[in-house]
């Protein structure tokens, strides 16, 4: 019998203990679903992701096996293909739809506890899927019936896979410069036509032989009348572009003119194909006898952004949980090495046979470090999880608290697990020690994919902007006091426990610090200056916001009743040892980080870059 | 004409305005050079290192240019070579041995400067000379005029390479439990003979074919009189193992009995090669006709770690200036890339054409950290390499203060720039964004090769414990006065400089506060419980010395005198604005360590291991 990805009680005590699933499956849109039902998804997940996605993790990562292009054709390693077979095959890119769409209808919250095991498992493989998704739910939920029919439903199904293209040469993270242009060419069964021209970069599973099709979701710009685009954001439309056309199409089953123009060769996460594409080129492929991508626009014109943000959050969301389970992944290694690994005496001991490291205290800081790291971001994801559950099928009164918490809380959810999961790979190489370096371990392979996710889906910098600027200083400070509720909540019930009432304490003074720091930048109204110190800002409100689902995850883990199973009370100890390990050693960063802020230092806008 | 790795008045600055080089010159030992002379020197290592290092770098890196073992004999790049063989040519292995072995009797403040440069360019390629002269200078220092005439001299020529063979693979750190034994076999030319059996594990430069032949020094175990090796670091001897018999042993012009068992694959520092290496199989080589590897010792029997050390605390500062010199060139990548690269508006813009990305305060916020750590970091090693010349060349009462000030920041210069000039790395791929984390750019590269500096020769948690344990806890203290005082000469001319004096007064408040915590730590006599905490201890000295450091140089670069070069009068800002940027950003984070340590939690000793 395989070994799942992640161990079941860290996904059980997540799921039930803490974060109730049981009351979401209460909800009427999940009434064909019991913990029964979740728990055997969560089983046959964890053992095809040990079976199909684990075993190909090394190989996936080698040079000869990295994507390649063959006649304008990437070709990805067939282990890939078996394994999103295999995820296909469970109903995994099913999971999370409505059932008159063909999905299963899981719940947000268990579907990322699934995904959580594909990712621990490989994260390069479940980028495929994980795009997926949400290129689905967001044309089910914006696109016309026809185009779901012909694009969704087949994503859904796990034939077709899709991306999403944002990015260009010139314009990086700076999506009011992209010039692809979108001129209109009729309407047919698919609705307002048009033809693409332009370049797209990074583009993961730009292409890949392992669907039948892809659906791109493509970012572009339409003309005005005087032939020019639209500066800014405003100007920027959505389109469906797929690589072969489809159904009601009138080009249906002809190439689309999207070529692949170069394969990025990453650090890491060599699995997933990233591309540079090439719309409207007109040489190789010419849909209709004509040059340009044929695209189906989906919204109004110039609505793009917005739209596309459903599937930019969605992503966020998952880059978090990537970079958690990367973490993850490489603490469990961690654990497991330094319990074999003999070496050294104890501190006290003259001589005496070596003991296994993990008794040395420095390793287990280290180690301690990790957990607090890898299963603080997991948390964190699977409680933005149940935000979607609530704010989507949730009873009507409680929706618009849950949209307001997850929004200030996804830049939080991008960016703590992608810094700190990262962090945590960095931790399980040291206890590797020089093993660690090499390529015979899993370690430095995590540290090298993981250092992907503090750049895709929006920087760290731009995930800061984002909290401070749209989420902070220019909000009307509703969802903050919310998320000061909820903080608070747990406060008072820690108070009463054994353990945990200095804990309480520290958390409630360090939010009235982060409330009273909002306040200043408020007053200051100065917000260039303010927007200057957002990274550290984001520093701050992260770790914040993990020491509060610390704290609660301890509540919890502390009032679960006797057990006699002493692997169960190691267990409910080594979440209080984690709790109390980010509030000894983590929280007081938080300070550091808000005296930076509030301090609002000009260094770095009056500095005369001739000095670097 | 080709761009020197590290820009010329980087290292000017550090070597004439702030560390007085004139003034070590005058020293009688150097009494050959004059500024003049190392300035031409330090210009032609620059050339060098720019045309000979640096073009193979990328080459060096890639799987199919990787070190391999053919018929047993380790094969690297040609380009390696070429490149060692330049450096030999202009006298670089000579360059910092006295005129009696040959060598130009630089001092090691020149030639540490020289090196960065090399480092800078190739970190790898320089890990072969770099070892090459730490065994040389042991040999010359310990070794009986037959053994360095055989070995050492031609390693100063740049002949020989040098290896240290200290783990094995049953005990990577804990050198007490090495299991090579060496039996006594006579003496012939070179001294006291021996035959040596055993493993030894991450030997860097263990094999390779670009020098005539390999010292390799060899700690090992004489067996006791009852045929047993003496447990602990006591039995521990050492011994020079060439790799080809040497002239005046018995058995001259023979292979020895060293064989690779094995090259190591590594994520970074590709081009050194990384062996292990068996000694005295008897299966392939027998040196005389008999099993075991020939072996000279050197010193007394029983005193090879003492020895050892001479050469490990060399490596130990080498290290600490690859790591700076990684994080240098990291830092002016990313420079020249925020330059060129434009993208997004000022935080305060409605529109116009994008900005060059280094006016973006977040952007320049990674700038300046990057700065802050790397020259943060070479500084510290420049300042230890005066150290050396101190203790070695001045005068004599100065002796004893500069050996003990430079045993107290051997474990800083070790793992200070290994930390936070792989955090430099970090950011330099933050600043290229998706760029940085392809393979067509260097910086991905930089920030695996400086994944090593934290593990080899020591790794972090054992510099703390070095630091705590040895340097503070079992010390008189009279070092840390020293440096104290030395702190207290710089807050003195920093409190009468415009914008310094705030941050003298915090560096002084630091400094007090890290003397109290000693003192509270000395008389807590628990060492065990202290020493729980010595990695925090070591990151809060690391970031007191280097805050030091930055001041001190900012009282230097505001002290210059008039320009009116607008280029020397950025440079100069320059300097001043990463000082400040270390007081306001980094400092705090000192209060957050001290604080961990002066709480001395028993976390890590009472938790049970099982709930991991």
């Amino acid at each position: 019998m395989s070994t799942p990805p992640v161990r079941p009680r860290d996904l059980s005590f997540l799921l039930h203990d803490w974060l109730d699933l049981e009351g979401l499956l209460a909800y009427p849109h999940f009434q064909d679903h019991g913990v029964e039902t979740v728990d055997a998804m969560l089983d046959i997940a964890g053992r095809v992701a040990a079976d199909t996605f684990l075993p190909h993790y090394k190989a996936a990562d080698q040079v000869q096996n990295e994507p390649r292009l063959v006649d304008g054709q990437v070709r990805i390693l067939p282990a890939i293909h078996q394994a999103l077979a295999a995820f296909a095959e469970i109903g995994m890119f099913a999971a999370p739809f409505d059932a008159e769409v063909g999905g299963l209808q899981l719940p947000q919250l268990a579907y990322s506890a699934a995904m959580a095991q594909f990712m621990a498992a490989n994260v390069a493989t479940a980028a495929y899927p994980m795009l997926t998704a949400g290129n689905a739910r967001l044309l089910v939920r914006f696109a016309d019936k026809a185009l779901v029919r012909a694009c969704a439903l087949p994503e859904i199904e796990g034939r077709y896979f899709g991306t999403m293209c944002l990015s260009e040469p010139q314009a990086g993270s700076s999506l009011a410069d992209i010039a692809t242009r979108a001129v209109p060419d009729g309407e047919d069964g698919l609705g307002p036509r048009y033809r693409l021209f332009g370049n797209k970069m990074w583009i993961s599973g730009g292409d890949q032989d392992a669907s039948e099709n892809i659906i791109h979701l493509v970012l572009a710009k339409v003309p005005g009348p005087d032939g020019k685009l639209v500066a800014g954001t405003q100007g920027i439309s959505l389109f469906v572009v797929p690589k072969v056309l489809v159904e009601g199409s009138e080009h249906a089953g002809q190439r689309n003119d999207v070529v692949v123009a170069g394969l990025n060769h990453k650090m890491g996460y060599r699995g997933t194909a990233n591309c540079l594409l090439n719309f409207g080129e007109g040489a190789r492929h010419r849909p209709g006898g004509q040059a340009g991508a044929v695209g189906y626009r989906v919204g109004t014109v110039g609505q793009g952004l917005p739209i596309m943000f459903q599937m930019m959050n969605e992503a966020r969301l998952s880059v978090g949980l990537g970079a958690a389970m990367l973490g993850y992944r490489g603490y469990r290694l961690a654990v497991d090495y330094a319990r074999d690994r003999r070496q050294g005496r104890p501190l006290a001991a003259k001589g005496g046979a070596p003991v296994a490291i993990i008794d040395h205290p420095d390793v287990r800081r280290l180690l301690l470090a990790q957990k607090a790291y890898a299963e603080g971001a997991l948390a964190l994801i699977l409680y933005c999880a149940r935000l979607v559950d609530e704010e989507l099928q949730g009873p009507a009164e409680g929706r618009p608290a849950a949209a307001g918490l997850l929004g200030l809380l996804t830049p939080v959810a991008k960016t703590w697990p992608s810094e700190w999961g990262l962090a945590a790979n960095d931790l399980a190489i040291q206890v590797h020690g020089g093993y660690g370096y090499t390529r015979d371990f899993d370690v430095e392979q995590l540290y090298r994919d993981n250092r992907l996710n503090p750049i895709h889906e929006g920087t760290t910098g731009i995930q800061g902007l984002d909290l401070m600027g749209r989420k902070t200083l220019r909000d009307d400070g509703a969802a903050l006091a919310l998320l000061r509720q909820r903080v608070h909540a747990t406060v008072d019930r820690a108070r009463t426990q054994p353990g945990l009432a200095d804990f309480a304490h520290v958390l409630e003074v360090t939010w009235a610090r982060i409330g009273a720091l909002v306040g200043h930048l408020k007053a200051a109204g100065d917000d260039v200056t303010s927007l200057a110190q957002a990274t550290s800002f984001l520093s701050a409100f992260g770790h914040a916001v993990v020491a509060w689902l610390w704290l609660d995850q301890a509540v919890v883990a502390g009032g679960l009743g006797a057990t006699d199973d002493p692997e169960e009370a190691a267990f409910r100890a080594g979440k209080l040892a984690a709790c109390r390990f980010f509030f000894e050693t983590e929280v007081p960063r938080v300070d550091v980080w808000l005296g930076i802020v509030g301090r609002r230092s000009d260094l770095t806008q009056t500095l005369d870059p001739a000095g670097f």
